[in-house]
């Protein structure tokens, strides 16, 4: 077989999309504010993508139906800006050379409309509760930094001090690298614990100002503000107990 | 050398031919019930699969006569019905790589004979001795799911909890995603402790009714029987000491 | 580049020569043997094997210089009787994929020279030291086993339990399966503690007998001499200390 | 994807170059020394190397800058003798199928400028603090010994033991073998707990020697001075805390 089979179902065209890919990750950060476009916006899906480079798995749903894991890809038009591309998915490649193989060829496939940019969403592992998570970024061009700062995106010195790694950092770098198309990394701050909707907040917020979004971030507020009552006692347990760590890696 | 070699013996013209697939796994519940179809309806062999997906092996008979480890399907013609084809072996792939490989040789392999239908047999982990083991359920296609509960198939909500990782995950959703064809996953429930004919014979008969196959059970009553009698003191056993873990994940 | 290299650096013509294969393994059993059979035949290199199956490596001589490390296969002309190609190395491929596709390039290989037959060598691990090792045959024909017992091997049943795993289990099954060559895998028993001369010797006495080889086994017995007297006071230790393993499996 | 994506930049015409490898190992030694000759003669940058056998990662700068991980060479022409190319990296191949791919790529990329010799660089563990580190050293023909002896190289019997490990090896066995390139290995001694300036430093002028390059050493001297208060009193401690290795392995 192929290692990796993409089952593209539409064409359209498209104006200058932008990539936003958010694959599950730390605190799922990335995974949550990308469902959360898909499901605001009514996406529509563009395309499948199963693989050997992720488990040999079926997941079940709630009646019994079964369904092979896979990354999925769905767009939306918009008037008058630049169109929507949303990369989700069950897992990232679970092998080196299955992050950099399905990377290359999420951009290989979607080369054909004419990616005006990408931008990687994914978590930054505090190791505790952050009260109010900031989103950092990283860039491949020293000259958008100025642009995402405007937006709400940190670039706090030597952070992440152990770069990027995972699906956020090499679809990035391929994106430069390979395929000159232009990007960033956003990345919510978030205790890296639990499922985390109060990072995945910040992020969808720093897309609204950055891609003049049309997007409210109510059920967000909603989730963050459950999520805030839940951890409330965990945090104070967790502030006594334990040791945060400074300078962690991030996987995206 | 080519990743998976088939050999195949025999170019049957078969009628709308069910795939079974039981290879090992826990409780090896699979194996057994598809090792017993094989046995009862004395199926031929169709060809044997080698492949450096499996180790690097030779198991060894009683008499000293070596071979080499291996994946087998068996065939069985039968009158005014559906044919019968059985998957058996000594292991499922080892990678994550074997098992998507391995899966889609098999099913590509058999599109030649039309195949109507895919069913893989698993064992559904417990992780206590159950007194009356039940068949749980996963369709390719929600319109099954009726005919299945009249054969004795249950489909609790939320299980299993994990989805269906290995062979009997991937070689259902590749059925229907790649090649079009709907199954069902059948799995036994198994203390997942031991090779288990009662969850098994479970398996069998939920077949015998589905398939409408005639089949008697005696054999699997007797060895069922057998281990019950083993079992009877464990079972006292690990109720008093054994925690039981209520939402395993399934590996067929 | 090419997964696996080799170097042929002769061309002989070989009358329906036997393969003997001693790579590294549990004592080290079927290296020395191996390597005993090259010394004494003075056979001569017919190729080098290169390959990632092997670890990234380079062994360093006593004067200092450098060689990739490699497997290596020796080639003796006989009059009058079947001619012998000897396999050895400084590793076995390190991969499930490695053990296949190395075992599979030797035979592809030798297949020029018309193979009539292949014995594979290992050790076969007692767990403890054996007085008066013994040597486990398993074959590819059952016919071939009543030749081997005259020859001094043993087939105990159910030995070795768990199958012969690596380079003499895979190299073996290959050779009847994919290529049609019958053969058998010799195990010399011996502690598997360190590398272990004297059930190479066994294993040695084997072939001579087999094969009609003219060949002593003075420098063999001379180094068993010399390991006896070193383990004796290990043998008396391990016997009140060790917990002999009895049904351990094999790894050639 | 290609699973190495070189990315050459310039074709100059270059005079029996030496090839210096110094890609990141024990005591990053070998990688010190050779970024130092980067920086000294101002090389120029020949190419960059890609490679899913990296680790899937963005490495990000003071600024914020995300650079996917990488191996790169650097070419730099003399006048009246041998031009040098030094390639250093981010990461070795990370896994044994990569060390040899990365290996193999670099050679046959380098082949073009019809290279002379080849000399990899690497630290050698001595697992403690050493006062005068020396430059171990292992080649591909032995009569180069004496010419390395001659610019400080020492080869003590059986060291290093288990051989070289990793691209230091590989490299060099890989010219020899397959490319027909005679090189050596240089291995500075360094205790192996932290990036050692004072071993590269003894094996830039075992380069110096040997090359009869114009640099001076005093930037690494003063790094040296640097390191040498800070593991003064680490010295102290360590000897009368840790126990010595004596016969480590190495990678390079």
């Amino acid at each position: 077989m192929e290692k990796i089979i993409i089952r593209q179902y539409k064409k359209p065209k498209l104006s200058s999309p932008v990539l936003i890919g958010g694959l599950p990750g730390i605190g799922n950060v990335g995974k949550i504010a990308a469902d959360y476009l898909i499901d605001k916006f009514k996406m529509e899906k563009l395309a499948d993508m199963f693989s050997q480079y992720f488990p040999p798995q079926v997941f079940i749903d709630e009646e019994g139906v079964a369904r092979l894991v896979r990354n999925s890809i769905y767009y939306k038009k918009f008037r008058g800006k630049q169109d929507l591309l949303v990369l989700v998915g069950d897992f990232q490649g679970t092998t080196q050379e299955g992050q950099y193989e399905v990377s290359y060829a999420i951009l290989e496939m979607l080369k054909q409309f004419g990616l005006s940019g990408v931008y990687t969403l994914g978590g930054y592992s505090t190791g505790k509760i952050v009260d109010e998570p900031r989103v950092l970024g990283a860039v491949t061009d020293p000259a958008m930094i100025e642009k995402l700062k405007e937006s709400g995106v940190v670039f706090p010195k030597g952070e992440p001090g152990g770069g990027i790694v995972g699906s956020a950092g090499v679809i990035l770098g391929m994106s430069s690298e390979m395929f000159s198309i232009g990007g960033a990394c956003l990345m919510g701050e978030t205790s890296g614990y639990f499922a985390d909707p109060k990072g995945a907040r910040e992020v969808v917020k720093v897309l609204k100002n950055l891609l003049n979004l049309d997007i409210n971030l109510e059920d967000l507020d909603e989730r963050t503000k459950q999520i805030e009552q839940i951890t409330g006692r965990m945090q104070e347990e967790a502030q006594t107990r334990a040791q945060p760590k400074e300078d962690l890696g991030y996987f995206g």
